[in-house]
């Protein structure tokens, strides 16, 4: 079974195209593949799909098996996998997945190749900022909803915090019913932000497209950055723009392929 | 560049064809490729070279690009690599590492390739069982040298040590001024026993060849087991016989052939 590895600030899937042909049990297959040790090692398994509601469909498993909804990191190496491997010759590819159709912009590189891809990720919801109490310390939270939920608060010296040690309380916190992908930013200057994100059931990762957008809704509304900015990250940076005209947030960012490779799987075992 | 990731009892390493061509500053190749989210993923990288004193010579680089000597897990793939591959026809296969020349014995399958590898680790200096205090407890530990320092203890329930926590108290404790690497068992009857490891440098793994072989050692010679006798790791099982007349021991185990990949390196880039 033919496959490529790509990764986007870090977040590495097993990409697969499945446009004519479909793996039995992706699950099953996901959790083999995504196995650091025995396996391929990523993050999960990422199918290229027809769709007939957009260009592709992208379906997303999990290590564990489970099948995602969407990632910003993984559609954006979705958008590489399909016009460098010929599948598309357009370069605004729209893209079907659980979260919804979603409409990526790819850049070019002197290869002729997909370098960088910018995603719409939709108009965020800001709430207001509000106190909680972590392990008997107070923090201003601004809770943010990019579809997914996420808390954002601003903290000197984010290098140095203990995120397993105080991620769950934030992630746990009774405020959050549905538990909370948490962000903690350092704001550089009006258009520099470093983040670093614990996500709900993951802990902390190297990067989470949805905080970073996360980020930028919750301190341009603050009026403490500008509505376009680059938000580092462990794994990288990204550049995120707030749309005044229509209000989405778009999120550009690497798309990487890191390798190629043949896998033994089902009936090519 | 064409690899193949291969894995022994989980310990996984990129393995390189360099009997004709060695590419360039395979330091930093280990380096890239051994990330396990922006590059292939593996414990490091083995390279498959020709050698005037054996049937081939191989070289292992550890994930941050230091040169190791050797590896138990490791050497049995070079095995399945290198008559999987067809470089060679015999079974017994001689291979120069940088801790002398060992010999594998290669088992096939029904499919024709090798599905298991005898290596002769050599003989263990099994030294006296001593006391030794640890966070406030004392324990007593079998020193073993397989060319490296081990310490084998005993322990009911290992499953449910916290390793982290005491690992490292054996580890840097002053009678070992080399550290070592400890191994805590549990016998489960005269020849089945089971292990978890703490490595010197590494923390807990999922197998170390050397370190079930200092266990049977350190247990045959206390009486306690066979001289020959299963050993169950977290990554899997290795059989470990300990011949009375050349004193060696032998270890078999399996070697897997995960997939075949192309990374991009040098001049192919």
């Amino acid at each position: 079974m033919r496959f490529t590895k790509m990764e986007g600030l870090g977040n590495d899937y097993v990409y697969l195209n499945c446009l004519e042909r479909t793996p039995p049990d992706l699950p099953e297959l996901a959790r083999r593949v995504s196995d650091r040790h025995f396996g391929v090692g990523s993050d999960g398994l990422i199918c290229v799909c027809p769709s007939e509601q957009a260009d592709f469909r992208m379906r997303m498993f999990n290590a564990d098996g489970s099948e995602g909804e969407m990632c910003g990191n993984g559609i954006r190496c979705v958008g590489k996998f399909v016009y460098d491997k010929g599948l598309t010759d357009k370069t605004t590819v729209s893209v079907e997945t659980k979260a919804g159709v979603k409409v990526l912009e790819l850049q070019l590189g002197a290869d002729g190749l997909v370098s960088a891809v910018t995603v719409d990720m939709g108009a965020p919801a800001v709430e207001k900022p509000r106190d909680i109490t972590v392990d008997g310390r107070s923090y201003t939270v601004t809770p943010v909803s990019m579809g997914n939920p996420h808390a954002v608060l601003y903290l000197e010296g984010i290098d140095g915090l203990d995120l397993p040690k105080i991620g769950p309380g934030f992630e746990h916190h009774p405020s959050f019913p549905n538990r909370t992908n948490t962000e903690f930013v350092e704001v550089t200057d009006r258009t520099h932000l470093r983040m670093r994100v614990w996500e709900r059931g993951s802990g902390e990762t190297l990067a989470c497209g949805t905080g970073a957008c996360a980020v930028l809704a919750a301190t341009a509304s603050a009026g403490r950055c500008e509505r376009s900015a680059e938000v580092a990250l462990l794994g990288g940076v990204l550049r995120i723009r707030w749309d005044e005209a229509d209000g989405h947030i778009y999120m550009t960012g690497p798309a990487v392929t890191v390798f190629e490779g043949d896998y033994p799987y089902g009936s090519d075992q």
